[in-house]
């Protein structure tokens, strides 16, 4: 076929796919909303021939079957808030879109289970848990906006992975249309069942590139019934480990975050920011340390005599506990305000890596040092959920643009050294095409080499989300 | 080539392993051992051709290479502990015997990991952890025997799946030898790496047929300081969801296990098995309620306390409190001595099956009644792991031998009402070749077909253990 016979050919199954699905469910030309073109990466939109929004798991196998009759390569999409272009489409291409599968089907009260259609927005699903008694631990800062079919495409992380583990962990079951229409549906809702391979785990975290899922059964939890916090100084990072392992041991299962800030960070937030943080500046390292449990009145004044004795000890040189919910919310405000670096910094590159817990302190050193003097005037500052072994950094070159940053130098530097040390080029975000360049520096040949079979064994003709990850 | 031809080259190929290998690693004729033969479900023992008994990882990739010059199958066996004939040799096939790759390479204290050998055996990983100040939380009565490689492949569950979760939660990485001889070494230590696909979950749980485990890094945690627990009785099975719901709620992630055990259980374990449990017959259901905290002193009253409100409540019609870690081991046996029931019930045939939380009781009145109905003589007994929707039963007709019992019969009503009430014909003790026969009473064609792609994708030859699970 030409090209015109082949754009052609496309219209007329499109045409005929819109008959079958109505009106609504597939938009073409002018029609295809902006919102479609790109993910929260604001990289590179590019336009899909078609936007393609079924109702149920046989509207996208329908959708699939016409990309493939159509020979389109087709992207899933959820709320596209994804940072490595994952869910982002091609020019040409189809985008599937879950946006109008969204809803609660059912809570299962004694099982502890939800079941709900992918496009659900993450805060329909927190809220929904909340009213029925329940608690779902999955958070992040795009859930008013983020799809839950596009948390488990990205195994999405957040911030009590300590505690409750990353979305694989909060999953049970699902349904998924493979990309020959095929659908699976796996709904299923026990805790263990050995019945065969567990063929979930193959569709979470691989970024829409072996099939599309549909429905989601989630693990729900008992509802936190008090909330206790800390800010807390430290003089290195060998008292923070400690420190780590005195909240795990001390703790047990109520410790639900343990942020690690550098000094830089601190800087930056009180000089920059304006934050006026309970601890002063000047030690070596700031730890924020939050304890959920079951009754307040019993582990509030645990909590306090448990950082009292570690002050005693002389673990601590400083440390604030929260006395009241406002409280609390002023110590995540220390660390949620790297959610507006954008304003506080200019522009700049955000990383996201994957570090063992004891060589996070050497990395910080090492990176910073090499950052300052192989890219003039290049600054950075360092933070992370370092029980989860997750680092975040940041680093500009101030007065240059986002685009003027030189972020092949930074990433040089920055995979470099997450490569020598075991690292991951991505803890909580995912490869998309973004980050795929260096997916070899936290993988080897062959496990790449067996992500590759996988692909080939369900999408021989690579027509789901083709160039993605590997 | 024919037979002799083919024993004579398969004889050659062995040999040159041995060279290579040392005399210890390739046991062939009169020397293979008889516990290689079989594992623990003592059902037809059969006489590998060899067994290859590697010392790394690359001896492992040698045996199978060598496996497949002579076009041999090959199947690996640990602890051989398994319950469906996962890790048996068919006669004429090669089992690779990780039985000499024992040992623990390194305890990571900042990191929270250990990284083991794939034979190492359970209790040593257990005995390890605790020495060093961790708690490794996977338990099963095999525990001295089975391998951890073979707790992997199954995704063992145990005694604390409700708070701990499967074998799957508990590993972060692992090393493995694919069907083709490639090792991959994804030794990872991060609790978050979403750089690329996640390969860990295919070898976890497939049982041996997609490749063979030979490292794992596994994730440890603080050691419990406080142990509390409970027999309760109460009136019917809403009760006991109730007391889930306040479990769950009330203890919040202490909840260490909630046993439920139905009258039947009650009374065989009274009469027949001589235990004296801390509470009297003739109440509906009974229920084993464990919590492990952080503070003795601190979480028992509060265990107390949160008993007495529920009896307060009227929603346990009975209920005793173990006062010494002598009790709580008392209440144990109460749920433990259906390891015995060899001995107490003669022969009978055990079941291990999941179902959704609503629906166990009506599954244990339907299924009792259709045993007895449809069987002359048939009696049945229910327990298990209600939290985690994993319901073990046992049933026989008394006087006949094992092999007499009607086992056949058994498994139609049994798995019928499985299939019809959505569960799962294995919780926890997987298919191997002794349940295949009903992986589809709890699994769809299009799930099957998704796992013999799979199969197919990463042993085209299918030599490693074939005909298992699919």
């Amino acid at each position: 076929m030409d090209m015109v016979t082949r754009i052609e050919h496309s219209g007329r199954l499109l045409g005929t796919l819109r008959d079958k699905l109505g009106a609504a469910a597939v938009l073409t030309g002018s029609d295809v909303p902006a919102r479609n073109c790109n993910d929260w990466s604001a990289s590179l939109p590019q336009m899909p021939l078609a936007v393609i929004r079924p109702l149920d798991a046989q509207g996208v196998a329908d959708a699939i079957l016409t990309c493939r009759e159509a020979q389109l390569p087709f992207v899933p999409q959820g709320g596209l808030t994804g940072l490595c272009r994952g869910a982002s489409p091609e020019a040409g291409w189809v985008a599937i879109s879950l946006e109008r599968m969204s809803g609660i089907e059912e809570i299962d009260r004694a099982s502890a289970t939800m079941t709900v259609k992918s496009g659900t927005p993450l805060e329909t699903i927190q809220k929904a848990a909340d009213e029925a008694g329940f608690f779902f631990p999955l958070d992040l800062g795009s859930r008013g906006s983020c799809a839950i079919g596009g948390n488990l495409s990205t195994n999405a992380g957040g911030n009590r992975v300590i505690r409750y583990g990353m979305t694989r962990e909060l999953v049970l079951g699902l349904e998924v249309v493979l990309p020959d229409g095929t659908i699976i549906t796996s709904l299923n809702k026990l805790m263990k069942n050995n019945a065969g391979y567990d063929l979930k785990h193959l569709f979470i975290g691989s970024e829409g590139t072996l099939g599309i899922i549909t429905r989601v059964v989630l693990r729900l939890f008992p509802k936190p019934r008090s909330t206790m916090a800390a800010l807390c100084a430290l003089k290195d990072y060998a008292a923070v480990i400690a420190l780590l392992d005195a909240a795990r041991s001390g703790l047990g299962p109520l410790l639900s975050a343990f942020e690690v800030m550098w000094p830089d960070y601190w800087d930056v937030i009180t000089a920059r920011a304006g934050v006026k943080p309970p601890v002063g500046a000047g030690h070596g390292l700031y730890v924020l340390v939050e304890a959920q449990g079951t009754d307040e009145s019993l582990d509030a004044p645990r909590f306090q005599s448990w950082l009292e004795e570690l002050m005693e000890r002389g673990l601590l040189t400083d440390a604030a506990v929260a006395q009241s919910l406002a409280q609390t919310q002023g110590f995540w405000r220390v660390r949620d305000i790297c959610a507006e670096f954008g304003q506080v910094l200019g522009p700049h590159i955000s990383y996201d890596i994957g570090l063992a817990v004891a060589g996070m302190d050497a990395f910080v050193k090492r990176c910073k040092a090499a950052l300052a003097d192989g890219i003039e005037g290049c600054e950075s500052v360092y933070y992370g959920h370092i029980g989860d072994g997750n680092l975040h950094l940041v680093s500009w070159v101030t007065g240059l643009s986002v685009e003027q940053q030189p972020k092949e130098e930074m990433d040089t530097i920055i995979y470099g050294l997450v490569r020598e040390m075991g690292g991951s080029v991505s803890a909580e975000h995912g490869i998309g095409t973004l980050k795929k360049k260096w997916l070899g520096h936290a993988r080897s040949e062959a496990e790449i080499a067996l992500m590759r079979t996988l692909k080939a064994a369900l999408d021989p003709d690579h027509l789901l989300n083709p160039g993605k990850v590997i």
